[in-house]
């Protein structure tokens, strides 16, 4: 029934292109059944051009074709640049006596690749009669005239991270257009192009670019549609922060036999620290954790048996708090071991007793976290544990000194960032959405992190975030892939916002 | 003062020469000041060929080195092997009217080796005039008439582990002949070849040997002298085992900002299990752990300032057991996280939650343990954590199961060792020793192991291991080496046992 939602939409376009009232969303459907080999086309077009924000000739190049696609479909559009950095597109398409202006988010640069673990090379987009662990063939892109399964997916980077929404707003245009139906509000595009490298100058872009950026909303196109494979509408993200935490043992490397049950060992200090931060349900313990952020929404729910079938697909028999809601744990400020290490485990295991270890932490933020606050707070939990704090590695007289010293590494964050959905103008995005889509999901807050308080500070907007990739499309990983159907979706998605009263 | 104990032996030795009932060390020590240059080239001769027991003809090039060498001064010597793997060489040296013998066990294979860490080639033996961390600096080898210094040292794989002894039986033979002593013990030799590569083969190589091993004592010439830089003798080994114990998280790797809070997460769980193990004070909490092994003997005392002049030299404020005695503490079983890990740290740190988490323990066992037993005893406590415990990897189904799951991967071990200073050959030796070694300390068990087992099980004799290198020798590490002052002890020392009444 979930699944069918996405996997109807081609054949209920067969019909509804006749209706005259036909909906933004009809239209689209319509569209793409006359149109979706040339849609695919222009889309492989894109993708064959590498995508990574470290490479500048590529990521110029992406930027320089998205300047011509929506320049052809009447925008006016402008590639901005700094020296030495991906360039971001700015772009602006007025409707006649709008009454509202949308701002149009996407990042049009990719995840670094490596080809090797790849089954086509990245920049080779493909296509695959289903998902490669459903058991995909590869077969050739349609032509004219051929009907399109949304179960197909296209293979490539940057498929549906984050390329996907651009193809989608061109053929809603497209869409629109060839059905005579007038766009209804002012669309401002911002296409960024190292949104996977940091984002590091998307602050100084918003500076230069101003007021040219001001929009009533603004919808990030970006991340998955939710894991029971419903659309889903998300009205905030978790802020980020991390530290790293090594501690230490004797000053050289020691012989386990001679010294082993004598000298500590850094390993077991680094457990018993890990452990007292977080118990072995998952609960953070440290001092003041969940005093700052804003009481969690228990009004949402996720929809029914969804935690159920991820732990089933995950291969969790029992998820962290003894299976609490998942939504309610995601408005909790996380403390997640992303690594450990000490020496070295399995055939790299020697007979040692090793000089230090260290646990790699990061740390995801709900609304009234502070950043700096936070990593405060674990400092002082290190501390209460009898530890000797550093922000540099130790010296011979403090190692001698001090029974237990601990490293600290504080990494760089920012905070979550919150919309109300009962604004007028969320509240008009949801009923807009569910228009189409009955089973829209509203979620809370994604539980990964996006810049997104950057929006806030600078444009003065809400924002909400619209994903339109299908949740299994191995995000960051090799073999990114966007299931066709969820193109489809996005097509649907943008005609609709833009078209809709 | 410690320290001139080695130190003086050079000086000594220039007017002991003359003194009529010179004792067997003394001899040592004149032959040394007359035939130190020869003997340390004969060292050289021998270190040149490389020993890494992998090195099939490098070390049966040892093995035949060795023979000759010990042919040469009147043993009968042979090359005993086995297809493939390294030969031993068994000797036998009778003494005339001789009460007892004594069997001599020293390894001629080395640890493998990393040329690009060395100062110099591990193979080119290399004169220093101190310890390289104590700036010393290279030197020509000293022609004949030339004094040695004994706080020179010789540099290269094999110097103190272990062929050192090999030369001081070589010379203290040649010390006796010259000085008119006559040897009052028959020998029986055996000298391996892959003890650094486990012994694997020394129990055939023993059944196959049979009746020429038995001795009334076997004494084993390998390790260090101890830490205060005094001789030792040492009447034990503790045993060997170790367990791989990995936990596990969901099945896939997760992105940490959409599941951190809500997906179970391996490092911490494996946190928490290794912390119920030892508590932070480095007490092995394992049900039954110090119950099954012989009680500790109290009664051998460390050298007064032993332990706090060894933290001082590690940079380790407080050691494991809140400062107790090394030696109280080399007499329990260990429990030693040799390595940790799950997913990276640092720079190699993703923002994940790892599938698993792994802990490689070693555990050095006691008279009385049960390498199985021990074993079970740590399978039997994981259990106790409500894991599920398996010797495989988990299948997807039992993931899906079982909220807590750890594979065991159980390592091969061997018993402890230890022999009673009480007997009358052991009390022959203790005084014999210290008789030119007044500050000889007694050691109840080295921390590390040896398969000693054998040696007790096949031979039917005491074992004393009695070492000669000393302590800051860079076993199994780069840059190995043997003080000059050492390698005359072990001259005086083996003349010594070989002359004495």
């Amino acid at each position: 029934m979930i699944h069918k939602l996405f996997g109807c939409c081609l054949s209920i376009g067969l019909w509804t292109g006749v209706v005259a009232a036909a909906s933004p969303a009809e239209v689209s459907r319509t569209h793409f059944d006359q149109h979706g080999p040339a849609i695919l086309a222009e889309f492989a077009e894109l993708l064959k051009i590498p995508n990574v924000a470290s490479d500048l000739p590529g990521v110029t190049a992406n930027a320089r074709w998205i300047e011509q696609a929506f320049e052809a479909r009447g925008a006016e559009i402008e590639v901005v640049s700094q020296e030495g950095v991906p360039p971001v597109v700015w772009g602006r398409l007025p409707a006649p006596g709008a009454t509202r202006t949308l701002g149009i988010y996407v990042h049009y640069d990719g995840q670094p690749v490596d080809p090797s673990q790849w089954s086509q090379s990245p920049w080779e987009p493909t296509l695959y009669t289903r998902s490669l662990e459903d058991g995909g063939k590869p077969r050739a892109f349609p032509a004219a005239g051929d009907s399109i399964d949304p179960e197909w997916r296209i293979y490539g980077r940057g498929t549906s991270d984050d390329r996907a929404p651009l193809i989608a707003w061109l053929a809603a245009i497209d869409a629109l257009k060839a059905a005579g139906i007038e766009r209804k509000a002012n669309l401002v595009f911002l296409f960024e192009g190292e949104e996977e490298a940091g984002s590091d100058h998307l602050d100084v872009y918003m500076e230069q670019l101003g007021d040219r950026l001001r929009a009533d909303l603004w919808l990030i196109f970006d991340g998955p549609a939710h894991q029971t494979r419903r659309p889903q509408l998300v009205f905030g993200v978790r802020g980020y922060t991390g530290i790293d935490i090594t501690v230490y043992g004797a000053a050289r490397y020691l012989h386990s036999g001679h010294y082993g049950n004598w000298a500590p060992n850094p390993g077991l200090r680094l457990a018993h620290l890990l452990a007292s931060c977080k118990d072995a349900e998952g609960d953070v313990q440290i001092e003041g954790w969940n005093v700052g952020g804003k009481p969690p929404v228990t009004d949402w729910k996720n929809p029914p048996g969804f935690e159920a079938g991820l732990r089933e697909e995950l291969g969790v028999a029992r998820s962290e708090g003894d299976n609490a809601p998942y939504f309610e744990r995601m408005q909790l400020p996380s403390f997640n071991v992303r690594g450990m290490q000490a020496a070295g485990v399995g055939d790299k295991a020697r007979n040692v007793i090793a000089t230090e270890a260290t646990a790699s932490i990061d740390i995801r933020l709900v609304e009234g976290n502070d950043p700096h606050e936070m990593l405060d707070l674990v400092e002082a939990h290190v501390r209460k544990q009898g530890y000797h704090v550093l922000h540099r590695e130790p010296t011979a007289e403090e190692r001698r000194k001090h029974p237990l010293i601990a490293k600290v590494v504080r990494r760089p964050g920012y905070r979550a960032v919150r919309t109300s959905a009962e604004q007028p103008l969320t509240r008009w995005l949801i009923e807009t959405v569910k228009g189409f889509q009955p089973d829209l999901v509203l979620t809370p807050t994604l539980g990964g992190s996006l810049p997104l308080y950057l929006f806030e500070d600078r444009l003065k907007a809400p924002i909400v975030i619209v994903p339109i990739a299908n949740h299994d499309n191995n995000q960051h990983a090799p073999d990114e892939n966007l299931r066709l159907g969820n193109l489809v979706y996005g097509i649907e998605l943008a005609a609709t916002l833009v078209a809709a009263d």
